[in-house]
């Protein structure tokens, strides 16, 4: 009789290994259920394989899978501007009781008379005011509220859902797929970090310690015993372009496996990320779909994509197109 | 017949789950074997099983277990200086005949003489062109390839010891003991960043994405396609005193639940950490053991333990009696 009990035992024995191996092979069918079959998703899965394969030749260990994913354009949308921009907006008509002088001040006039042509006109130095404005002069706990507020209030202007609904499905699945390999996954982004951190760990699944971004300066402040962090006026870190390296150097202090952006601010992220050695990954978000989002590459000021396009296309790194590759853009959106 | 069979595939299942939970009662018998049973021992018992005890009223989830921890004094010795100033002090020795300049130009010339009386004099300015010269101008990379090589030949004027070797054995204990209890570990010093990431992980079992610290200014640059983060003469932060619940708040953007230092530059951190609700716990390590490691405290320049002791003894913080209730000190001694 001990036969067939111990060959039991052994099944259950496996049965019961497999059901605590959290991989998302086992709980899910398709695990990138949003991608067509096509280039970016055969690319993306074979390279996954072979850096997972225990014994491969380009195996890494799971310390080392390090994923850093561009937030504006590449994990939500970013038209007409920058959400965190609408954000600002939206706080500068908010706030304008409490600053009667804004009636008659340029940025904050052409804001608060939808004056587009105006505020366009201001540059970067109008935008930097109303950020300043907006985003400093309170600690991170107060600003981390404020974001929250907008994020459950806002609507968008064409779409007419919550800023949080319109992060891109396939790369919800992105995202878990890899940490489902033993990846970890980072946000690496212009954006403002505590903004971002107001959703990405409900949203995206990325923990506030796994969000990198502009900083602006901040100091400890202890009122009678009351401490805060304080948000002061001026950028620390402008977390873009080149800055994205040099936070991801010293922040996380190991090169990323896998990189995606959408924008010429992604290049040298992607470049540092292809520069290590072994097999790495680096991927392009490719804005191609008029009809479920937006349409646009080397002439949009948001989200330019240009010198970033050419090396891709020059070095092979994926250029997902998101017209063709995608069965659909939004969570709320039917498959196609 | 089915009753047995049923009996032995639940207990094991029973066998198999236990097998499988990774926690340290199960693995090893004695967590904190170095610490002889006595007041810290038992506070640090005490705060560990509140708040990891499931449906208990202080249960934290282990998202929020993020535990902080000074470096220098707090989890290896900073005596007759801060180790990183020694391993400043051997690379100019290394650099100078790079350097001839160095033979007349201070503070240069006392650290090629042994002169510590001229080097004194120096004081804050001095130090800082030292710690210039010998920490920028080169890439990332290269800096950790020279800290590593100096770690590995340096040895301790007083105990003949490599530097690596001078941590505290009870501590190394207190880090895994929280990490077996669901805890991330973080070191939250002033040492440069870079410096402690060539060792931390290997000694402390503490990874590069949570060793946070001073840093210094960077910049990523091409150079016909070598790609290399270059770091720049000046400091971008300094961690220390309130720099730490700044960037505590600007890289993890969660409060520690647990703090551990053992100078006034830990105040804010440890002040930062008891400020938020539920149960919190904060720690100092007190230098009196002048037999095995050293005694120092309110008269020290390194390591100064003035305000924050005061505060420690007015709100019960834990202040650990190194020589009343460490067994040992360092790995290689004998548990007394």
């Amino acid at each position: 009789m001990r036969q067939p009990v111990a060959g039991k035992v052994l099944v259950h024995t496996l049965l019961c290994v497999l059901l605590l191996l959290p991989t998302a092979q086992a709980l899910a069918a398709q695990p990138l259920a949003s991608w067509r079959e096509g280039q970016s998703r055969a690319a993306i899965e074979a390279f996954v394989t072979a850096v997972t394969k225990a014994g491969g030749p380009d195996y890494v260990e799971p310390a080392e899978r390090i994923a850093v994913f561009d937030n504006d354009g590449t994990l939500w949308s970013e038209q007409p501007l920058y959400f965190e921009v609408l954000f600002a907006m939206d706080e500068v008509k908010r706030l304008a009781p409490q600053h009667p002088q804004w009636r008659t001040q340029q940025p904050f006039k052409a804001v608060l008379e939808n004056d587009h042509q105006t505020l366009a006109a201001q540059g970067m130095d109008g935008l930097l005011q109303i950020v300043a404005a907006t985003h400093s002069g309170m600690s991170n706990d107060d600003f981390i509220a404020r974001s929250r507020s907008w994020l459950a209030s806002a609507r968008h202007p064409r779409t007419g859902k919550p800023y949080t609904e319109m992060v891109f499905q396939p790369m919800l699945e992105l995202l878990a797929y890899l940490r489902d390999n033993g990846f970890k996954t980072y946000i690496v982004s212009g954006g403002e970090v505590v903004f971002m951190r107001a959703f990405a760990e409900e949203v995206y699944g990325i923990p506030p310690e796994q969000v990198i971004g502009t900083t602006l300066g901040a100091s400890f402040q202890d009122q009678q015993g009351k401490l805060s962090i304080q948000r002061l006026p001026k950028v620390a870190h402008n977390d873009d372009g080149p800055g994205k390296p040099v936070s991801i150097d010293s922040i996380i202090g190991r090169r990323p496996l896998l990189a995606f952006g959408n924008s010429d601010g992604d290049l040298q992220m992607l470049q540092w990320t292809m520069a290590g050695k072994g097999k790495r990954f680096a991927g392009l978000v490719h804005h191609t779909d008029a009809h479920r989002e937006w349409a646009y590459d080397r002439k949009s000021s948001v989200g330019h994509l240009d010198k970033a396009l050419d090396q891709a296309q020059a070095k092979g790194w994926t250029v997902v197109d998101m017209a063709r590759e995608w069965r659909r853009v939004y969570p709320f959106e039917t498959p196609q």
